[in-house]
């Protein structure tokens, strides 16, 4: 081919693509997280990534949103998924004569968003979801299951992080109590932004929304409440007689009383009302994991409780509780913060050089090896000089050099790379060495 | 919600979503495959689902196939990558400088082909893809590397495969050397298809082309030649003397050699000259894998030699070798046919049951347990009668019954479902039991 016809090899920008070594790492943070769900007895579901436009806006009654990839085929309106909650509520609509309640899986896969694409933002990202779907109804230790699993996840990671968990119903009923019934979605769209606009800013837009200065300054005090539960608890209970009110205090309590049994610490969560969430969906507990050394992190994992999955799809009442872990974004902030666990530029423990005509053997070797070790035999054509330095660079702990008198010896020139020491092995040998590391 | 607005739940046609049971057993392939795959210390890789069109297209110069999905997002053409393979193209020649070559690397992800549904043929599908790409030259080694990893594969999936392997030199220059030169494409597109037309239609077909009688039965003779690598080299090799025939047969003879060397017996291949593989870019060694038992299913992994893997996107001469298992299609034909592994309903070792008011105590044992056994605590708001019923339909092995003097005594009811026999142990002792299933 013409050098002229080339074309520019690149990739879409927004897409995360790694590197070998750090997609080791990478996949290795998704093994531990499955490993995590698989304990609680999770079971895996893989929804495609296509779905029916029609299915997927079902929310916004068939609106494309700009962010979405959105596209027809023949005469199918198609859309690549944004989430795994949809699909979800989708697959337990379709499948729930057959299915078990509470019905616990987890989902990890790719989902889309076409914004325009920003510093952390991936317009392609990895998400690792574990939810509970109840039928009809969904005891509050499902609730504590998803959120004492979320810590084992962070634990099993190695990053610490603490959860900050409330229940909306402890703002809705307070709002409510205070008859401001009708305004209340609103007024918890400010109340989630004060730590970003200040008290102050909150309190006039909570004016302007028709609340009178009192209310509003006593609805930002219950948002900033935070600490330890019992504390907080014993703080805001009998701050209104609200319904509402007083069943977020009873499933925070309840939340409380299987948290503690889980052997959950007071470093592992907090009680924080100003935990609101977006999604107009979530109807009870709502939990979002910071770290405390990064709050420049922001939430590294969210989740909550909603009273009905899968409304858009079916008239079978079904709660849920879920979690989900941005993976993407959370391993681009540790990558960039030099935060991921060592990155080695390969996991190969011993590598093979052949001197002279000695491939068959390298191979048996390799063959002996390979169920015990990673083992890769220097094929290419540099000279041994090369294949040593090379080795050397991509830091792996041992080579074994097999000539011909080594094939005939049956002893096998093993080097240590780090200490350079060297010996002349047999392969039973080389392994016990290679495996003591 | 009015039950009037309800959007009927539905899945795309000729996309795979498998129940809960059955994914377990597809993710557990994916693991075997995997843990193979890393053995041959190949890293692992993952590009992103969506590409440019421009990269994806370079082949066919730009044209949108029929069968892919493509679209455009504010004022770029979009496309779903259809293969692994150009990715890796894409990736190669984007980081060339920084990779380590041979370059080996899995990838194990989903690809999109829009084609009309049919049985069997899915539109969404798990490619499981490793490839080695050398730098500048890749040695015979490589090729016998994957097809014994292959070979490896098939066997941790504790599948009966053959391989059937040929080397497209052989039959390009025996038509080479009966001057047919500037036919070659088209006649292999005829052989290829012996098995499906007949001898007598591929005859007529060649002369068509323009090729003699004579000629097209030694062609044809030629390819069917099947049976163990030192028998059929025997008979074809002096058949002719063309440079390109010469050297498809040396390359043969040393990937035997190596073969041999990698302790693959007889039973798991074979040289099979019919073997052409449509796609033009293999240049070298081709294979594809076939079950005796089941010859309607069809090839489940093929693989060959390209000379140049990244062409379209730099002057980099870069020759490789991979192999590729369509997974979603071999599990589907596994699945029609009953050759799964058991398909259990859950991979839930302990069921544990409250009876009363125990929940706290139910969580502290299932986080004794859960390090070792996949656990299960049943909260949901059926009968006693009705749990014992649910984890016997699932099959759990073993339930825990956890009454208020259970927690007293901390002697708990270990109920063995199989046997039906039920012993009053220590959650130690339990923990025991369990794991001597």
């Amino acid at each position: 081919m013409n050098a002229k016809n080339l074309i520019t090899p690149r990739k879409l920008s927004g897409f995360m693509e790694l590197e070998p070594a750090k997609q080791i790492i990478f996949d290795d943070m998704i093994d531990k997280i499955k490993g995590v769900y698989k304990k609680y007895a999770f079971m895996p579901l893989d929804t495609p990534v296509l779905e029916l436009s029609e299915i997927l806006l079902a929310k916004s009654g068939g609106d494309i949103d700009k962010e979405l990839y959105a596209f027809t085929k023949g005469d199918t309106a198609i859309c690549m998924r944004y989430d795994l909650t949809v699909p979800l509520a989708r697959f337990v609509a379709m499948n729930h004569p057959t299915l078990t309640f509470p019905f616990k899986r987890y989902q990890i896969g790719k989902v889309y968003r076409g914004e325009r694409a920003q510093k952390g933002r991936f317009r392609e990202f990895v998400q690792c979801d574990a939810d509970i779907v109840g039928n009809d109804k969904l005891p509050v230790i499902a609730d504590a299951e998803c959120i004492n699993m979320a810590c084992d996840v962070f634990k099993a990671l190695n990053l610490n992080t603490i959860m900050h968990i409330s229940n909306r119903n402890i703002l809705f009923g307070f709002a409510e109590g205070l008859g401001l019934k009708e305004q209340t979605f609103d007024i918890l769209i400010i109340l989630d932004k004060i730590a970003k606009i200040g008290k102050n800013n909150a309190c006039l837009e909570l004016e302007k929304l028709g609340v009178n200065k009192d209310n509003a300054e006593k609805l930002i005090t219950l948002t900033l409440k935070q600490g330890n539960f019992e504390k907080v608890l014993g703080e805001i209970e009998s701050l209104s007689e609200n319904e509402t009110f007083k069943k977020g205090i009873s499933e925070l309590k309840e939340l409380y009383l299987y948290l503690s049994s889980y052997g959950l610490s007071k470093e592992d969560y907090t009680l924080d009302i100003g935990i609101i969430r977006g999604h107009n969906y979530y109807t009870g507990t709502v939990f979002e994991a910071y770290m405390p050394q990064h709050p420049e992190f922001g939430s590294v994992c969210g989740g909550g409780r909603y009273d009905n999955l899968a409304g858009y799809y079916t008239d079978k009442h079904m709660p849920g509780v879920g979690i989900s872990i941005g993976l993407t974004r959370l391993f681009d902030l540790l990558d960039k913060n030099n935060m991921l666990c060592e990155v080695k530029p390969t996991n190969i423990a011993l590598q093979i050089i052949p001197m002279g005509d000695t491939l068959p053997e390298c191979i048996r070797l390799q063959s002996y090896f390979k169920n015990e070790i990673i083992c890769d035999i220097s094929y290419d054509e540099r000279s041994f000089k090369g294949k040593m330095k090379e080795a050397n660079k991509r830091q792996i702990p041992y080579v074994l050099i097999v000539g011909e008198n080594e094939v005939n010896s049956g002893l096998y020139s093993l080097k240590n790379m780090m200490t350079g020491e060297q010996f002349n092995l047999t392969k039973e040998e080389c392994l016990k060495t290679i495996k003591n590391i």
